[in-house]
């Protein structure tokens, strides 16, 4: 096997590195810091994109389509928000090209300098709330729940394929309310909506909670946030949802009349999910021999291939397989047929397997006689011999199987990994030797967590949604605390 | 009515930019030559995508992503490519601001220059070919049918709304091919799906051709196109499929093994259509009451208004109007109920008109006592009652006939105003007096048409496809010619 991966126990950064590249998910291009998503990486985007995309508008949501580019200035306009955002970017100064001097190329037009320069959207609150402010006169015009499908651009000086990477896709969701509870709904709302998403479409297990002030959105009174578990022990934000408050509202003098005739500020929410999910799917689920993808969001749900010695043989199984893929279709199974002559079976078992379909049917001349088909799980690597009969109802339940069994696998993972610790040398000692989530008390105070961070490079994830109320000691002062947190180390 | 339009015979173009405003499909930005594309814009605008996408990959093409920017010196690689493409576009130079020494906002940082600038990508030619280099060695890598739907920007002076915008969005499927036959075969395929969607979904009869030499797409070998004909007798260039040859796998050295062991270069077709379909849709059939949409894009087929004067009568409309909506959605028919009470009659009626919603029921208590419902058609403002009872199917077959009427209509409007014309003097007199396609002989020389370009303004939209044969003499030279061509004022 050409596509032999690194061990995950070797090298787990490797193992991932190699795996987006030979999977063929991903790679990176000529251009630093920005990846080509490839065909087979995109499918699995385009399947995570239909379903949240479902769901934004089952919850009311509208997409609409803003500016790449935002103007310098509008960055000064949100004190926090310039601090976060308007620092690594990129900086759009000029608007031509002209024929250099010794006619071998181009050059910049020192002519064509833009006035002001334009930045390219790190994220577009100010661009947005910039617009919301002609849309936006009496609370007859609220809410305005707009989302957006875009490319974002952050000057990353260390990227991963995936996780971190100079542009990236993501869709980012900006709302206007009239009140502060309404906004607040909607910041719960969203928050849980990628929850659902993460655990029923991903098959991942999430901690849903409340970020410290130190680890909020640039310009939020709260980021909610869902975390994973990585199966290294490491954990990863995946979606965010802010409360921005009256803040960009302000910044950008959005006032509406309210329906008891006063005026006030427009109440705003931000959130968004990016191609880092994809990362997120990749490390929490695979295994040394390559990708395992959850049913729900595999490109193909089922590979079918066909062993024989000869074209009779292969005549009769094509033949067979047809009826064969027009049942799993109607069940709305997705299939892929490799009968292609070039590969042989073994290195076909190999790449589907790399390539983390769910299920693959073997279909040899032994199997038309006896009418039956070797199943394999990706998941668990097991064959079985299953009747061609009702294959088809088999297969639609094995998928079904597969999906809570990936899920579970994940859960379980987590549980073992997160762990209750009371005093410092403990959680420091799990850290080192265990990794994963700990739970601790922490006195509440920025200080303590930027020490512990600085020490350990442990973050707090999350203020835990679910943390039971519990009188404890800070890990770190020994200051009283209410209630235990999520500590992690981070991507 | 506040949203009056601008009549079209008054100032078309000044209806046209008030319609894309009042009707909430798109404003200006902040941004110069940037848009706003609303929602209700932008759910027209996927509607498009979900189809050709559909079509896309029906025809066995898959989605991919590749980078926003593009490395200066890829463009100075093809020489065509260059002269259309590399001037007149957004440069990022630097990757950082800092805080500006008098504390008010940000400034770029000197120190963070780029060693080679970045171009924002106009088109995606070059950095995808030099992708492709890496993807093929050998004919069985090939053919390689990739999409990606993406942002541009191409730094235009003079914009407006869809249809000429510094950044736009759109698809472009970039293909490889072993052989010259093939990659013909794709840009010909490319451009009839083109056909089919415009003719079938836009309701918009398009015209198919070969452009001449002068108006090819920048480093293709020939440019097919459909050209539309808006209500002002101007063309709408709406789609084109560019057969590119070897010249990008030349300029990138994407080479492979022949089947028959031999070394080649690559064959090369891209195909796009953009936001500027919008501007397609909008000005071909709207009217002075506002804009009237094909049911097949309509971000909802059916609004349904309550006509009543107390809350009794509205409970039993609404008890009503759901049995109704649920009759429809069974059907696959979008439905909008809007009974807000803040708004008459009147003004609702007025505002989906300009909305161009294809179908009105109005519901009264009348109604609700006959059995009867009161249906508009947007396309011809006329009114009928019909009974609750088949109302679905009604509106059904109705919905159906708004499709194929507006389509009619669309290429009877064409038909009067295509030309056959054997002289200059007459071609004069047909493009100052009347407009619209011009169809006339052509001694098939760049310079020819260059001079009638300056003297008229009109252009060669495209050698037609289906043109018969025929014997004739140039309008301008008079030298021998085999087909007419067909001449237009364009957009």
């Amino acid at each position: 096997m050409a596509k032999e991966l690194t061990l995950r126990a070797e090298n787990y950064s490797q193992w991932y590195n190699e795996l987006v590249v030979k999977a063929d998910l991903a790679e990176s291009s000529a251009v630093r810091g920005c990846m080509v998503i490839k065909p087979y990486g995109y499918a699995i985007w385009e399947k995570m994109q239909a379903e949240l995309d479902r769901m934004f508008k089952e919850t009311g949501h509208v997409n609409a389509y803003f500016p790449l580019f935002i103007p310098k200035s509008f960055f000064s306009k949100e004190a926090d928000h310039v601090e976060g955002f308007a620092k690594e970017c990129a900086v759009v100064t000029h608007y031509r090209l002209k024929n250099s001097p010794d006619g071998k190329g181009v050059v910049v037009d020192p002519d064509a300098k833009l006035e002001e320069e334009l930045i390219v959207r790190p994220t577009s609150e100010t661009i947005i709330w910039n617009t919301y402010k002609n849309w936006i006169q009496s609370y007859r015009d609220l809410p305005i729940l707009c989302n957006q499908w875009a490319n974002v651009v952050r000057w990353e000086m260390r990227t991963r394929l995936f996780l971190r990477t100079a542009e990236f896709l993501w869709q980012e969701g900006h709302t206007a309310h009239a009140t502060k509870d309404e906004a607040l709904k909607e910041t719960e709302q969203m928050v849980n909506v990628y929850a659902d998403f993460a655990e029923n479409f991903m098959a991942l297990p999430v901690v849903k909670g409340a970020k410290s002030a130190n680890e909020r959105f640039a310009g939020a009174l709260e980021t909610y946030t869902i975390e994973a578990l990585m199966q290294d022990g490491k954990a990863l934000q995946s979606g965010t949802s802010h409360f921005l408050g009256q803040n960009f509202a302000k910044a950008f003098d959005v006032r509406f009349a309210t329906k008891e005739g006063k005026e006030d500020y427009v109440w705003a929410t931000s959130w968004g999910v990016s191609t880092r999910l994809m990362g997120a799917l990749i490390m929490a689920h695979s295994d040394d021999n390559g990708l395992v993808l959850p049913p729900k969001l595999a490109p193909y749900q089922v590979v079918i291939v066909p062993i024989y010695r000869n074209d009779d043989q292969l005549n009769a199984i094509n033949a067979k397989v047809d009826e064969l893929i027009a049942k799993l279709k109607a069940r709305g199974i997705s299939v892929k047929y490799d009968n292609s002559d070039n590969k042989k079976p073994g290195w076909k078992f190999a790449e589907y397997e790399l390539k983390g379909v769910p299920v693959r049917l073997a279909v040899g001349p032994r199997d038309l006689e006896n009418g039956t088909v070797e199943v394999a799980r990706r998941d668990t690597l097991t064959k079985q011999v299953a009747q061609l009969e009702n294959i088809d109802q088999y297969v639609a339940e094995l998928l079904e199987e597969i999906q809570t069994s990936i899920y579970n696998k994940a859960k379980d993972f987590r549980t073992e990994m997160t762990t209750k610790v009371d005093t410092y040398d403990e959680f420091k000692d799990v850290l080192k030797n265990k990794g994963g989530f700990v739970l601790a008390h922490w006195d509440g105070t920025p200080e303590t967590e930027q020490k512990i961070k600085e020490e350990t490079k442990a973050t707090i994830r999350c203020i835990p949604f679910d943390g039971e109320k519990e009188e404890g000691a800070c890990i770190y002062t020994g200051k009283p605390s209410q209630q235990r947190v999520l500590f992690a180390i981070a991507y």
